[in-house]
């Protein structure tokens, strides 16, 4: 589509803000008394919290409860405009976004993409893996699953029926250490009972993990309890271990061991989701923006990027960026409303600075991780302790009363009958893997 | 695929009951100590609430709060066998049925399939428009709603406006009905605070239906209560008007009236969905099943037909067959079960006998009508009364506690705030659909 979006010109300077994860989205809020026009570009209609994905995934809660549609968020501020639009193009001389609904002019643009799946170059893994960082594939990772046991009860070669009973997970971060927890769960509590024609001794759940320790980055404690916990679970947990090939069956790690797998869950690393258009050199090697300590995008007055998408060096406490989760994108987003208003007013901006609250991961029913600081001081916490601390955060972080009750009300349920009930296959790529399974069950 | 499918051999006749709607869950649960294993196929693992997909497709409801998989409603009774699979046809001599994981013999067939939407022969309208069977077509309705007015913004054609702001739904009875009814909330209360840059009066919301009431089939004050209603509620209603052609676009009426819309809604009736292999004499003009007194479909000893697809004659208040709706299945389902355990004890069977409780139908909020009959008597309700019955019946008939209190609390949400929240696009047909509208747009 050419010529320019339609769109009111409020005579307001125009702030485009792409992406409404967690940083764009608390940026376009906080600008709500700014004398700015606010325009929201992102590819969905909703915001989605990424960190409870995996429960989608595994029949936990309903990706409902978990989205929010930015117009029922931030409908009513005056201010504020959403388009359901990709960006194309940024031509930063004419202050231009080339989207997929048409041109936008802008006075401030900022970045808010966040990042995609990283598979090193590996085509291969990109085709047959399931990655877990938007609502369609945690959806598509629950469908995948439920098909997996329909069709095992089909099968009677063994091979065959582990190749859709075990499951790879590559990756020992928390998505990864997560995912793990919540199959080997399923494993325990949910599919014995549905499935009582399989024996599920048979279904292994694998996390393969590069580095010497899970949940790198969080404190020696967690990563002993995180792989204790795993471990109680009967999680098979390869460390120092990557993988070296992946063809939809054979996992080939480069340890040695070779498993067979239908369904691998990549959750091994992520890479900056950049736009076209800006100068190569304000592009890090990270696929990350390098920013100043006010998130202005090197080389350009008004353009800035926050949240994942930005690494900022200015932080010495962070010399290689804040990490890709939630909180420094919260923090910025917050901060760059501030200093945009500041620079409105003619006054002077201020630099951006990382409150660290720490980190958490959870494993399964009273069992997570947690490296909190309060006061300037360090806790380390594991078992029921982090698991409520951890449900705590999570739940007061949901976006609106509405979700925070529905996730809270499923946590109880599942809390109380050790069920996780949402084991719908709707929407599914099932009927091209039914075919994929039957084509490989003929050989 | 070929061969037999893979399934325990109990040593004890064998059930096969094919749809798990209303009528076949309810015969697989009243089967739970009859000594026979009980197989129960569908296409999806999961029972549909269809009553309520309506409000699934207006962003009142979750579809998980009104699906319930058939594993976790009866994984744990021990004679329960389910298989997601699709029959191919039936061999009744050999009693086999031939399905999408091979073959499967039986000892009583029970066809419990139900109904698909009747286009009457009309290609283009089963092409054009959208029906509301099962979950997945209620959430492409309630993509393409939202996907209509996030279109809308970008159109400065006031005909080509209209086409995505408009809707027609085709046919007066129960689902038309109360599509037109949410569809009006949704303009009055959700949309114009989303949409501020759109004029909702340019909204058209229009009801075709063929004959010269609503809600046929219930009493003269609810046909005329609920088109009061509806008019109330700025719902265009044509009576005595039929669609004579839709090409996704133009929408011709009967009666002469053009009408512009691109997204028409088919609630105008529906067909039986018969399985291919039994005798054609068994299948009357409506594709309903002819079932003698006690659901035996005509010429067969131990095939069955239950629901909307069994048409029984021998009710003398029913010549045509009861109606299509949930409690004729429920009841014949029932029904069957201890028939079937009298057949098997060597006892005499019973003839069905229906009980008709009356029928309701929602408009909105503190509207709706209602038909109720209790001790021999006949009470006709509106308004509150009605509205309230509707809601505690529909709450009281679904499965399970968990949609139970899922849904009460989504009304009670809905009705404190006039909000529905679940406006989300999730996995649509969208990208082709904006390709669509941009082609038309620049015609």
């Amino acid at each position: 589509m050419e010529g320019l979006t339609k769109i009111d010109d409020l005579g307001q300077p125009r702030v485009v803000i792409v992406g409404g994860g967690f940083g764009g989205l608390e940026l376009a809020k906080a600008l709500a008394d700014a004398p700015v026009q606010v325009v929201l570009l992102d590819r969905q209609n909703y915001h989605t919290f990424q960190p409870l994905l995996y429960q989608v995934a595994t029949a936990g809660l309903e990706e409902g409860s978990i989205v929010s549609p930015f117009r029922k968020i931030l409908g009513e501020q005056a201010n504020f405009y959403f388009r359901l639009a990709e960006v194309k193009s940024v031509d930063a001389a004419a202050q231009i976004l080339e989207t997929t609904i048409g041109c936008l002019r802008y006075d401030y643009l900022v970045l808010a993409t966040g990042t995609v799946p990283n598979y090193f170059g590996d085509a291969q893994m990109a085709k047959n893996s399931i990655a877990l960082k938007s609502v369609e594939e945690a959806i598509e990772l629950r469908n995948t699953i439920l098909t997996n046991f329909e069709q095992a009860l089909q099968l009677g070669d063994v091979e065959q029926l582990n190749s859709l009973l075990d499951f790879v997970i590559v990756g020992g971060g928390p998505t990864g250490v997560e995912i793990a927890g919540a199959l080997s769960e399923l494993r325990a509590h949910v599919f014995p009972k549905d499935y009582r024609e399989l024996n599920f001794k048979e279904m292994d759940i694998h996390l393969v993990q590069s580095g010497p320790v899970l949940l790198k980055g969080m404190s020696a404690h967690a990563s002993a309890k995180a792989l204790e916990y795993l471990q109680e679970f009967g999680v098979q947990v390869w460390l120092d271990a990557k993988v070296k090939s992946y063809d939809g069956y054979h996992v080939v790690l480069s340890n040695g061991q070779q498993l067979i797998a239908r369904t691998l869950i990549w959750a091994a690393g992520v890479t900056g989701a950049p736009i076209t258009g800006l100068a190569s050199v304000s592009l890090l090697k990270t696929n990350r923006y390098a920013v100043d300590g006010e998130n202005r995008v090197q080389g350009y007055e008004n353009v800035f990027a926050i949240g994942d998408i930005a690494q900022m060096s200015a932080d010495a406490a962070f010399p290689d960026g804040h990490p890709q989760v939630a909180q420094p994108a919260l923090q910025q987003g917050q901060h760059l409303a501030q200093n945009l208003k500041r620079l409105l007013a003619g006054q002077p901006t201020t630099p951006f600075k990382y409150y660290d609250q720490g980190a958490m991961a959870t494993i399964g029913r009273n069992k997570a991780v947690a490296d909190l600081k309060l006061f300037g001081r360090q806790f380390h916490l594991g078992g029921r302790l982090a698991w409520l601390a951890w449900g705590l955060v999570h739940v007061v972080a949901l976006v609106g009363f509405r979700n925070r009750l529905a996730v809270l009300l499923n946590w109880a349920g599942s809390y109380l009958t050790q069920d996780k009930g949402l084991r719908y296959i709707i929407g599914s790529k099932k009927a091209v893997r039914e075919e994929e399974v039957q084509e490989k069950a003929l050989v």
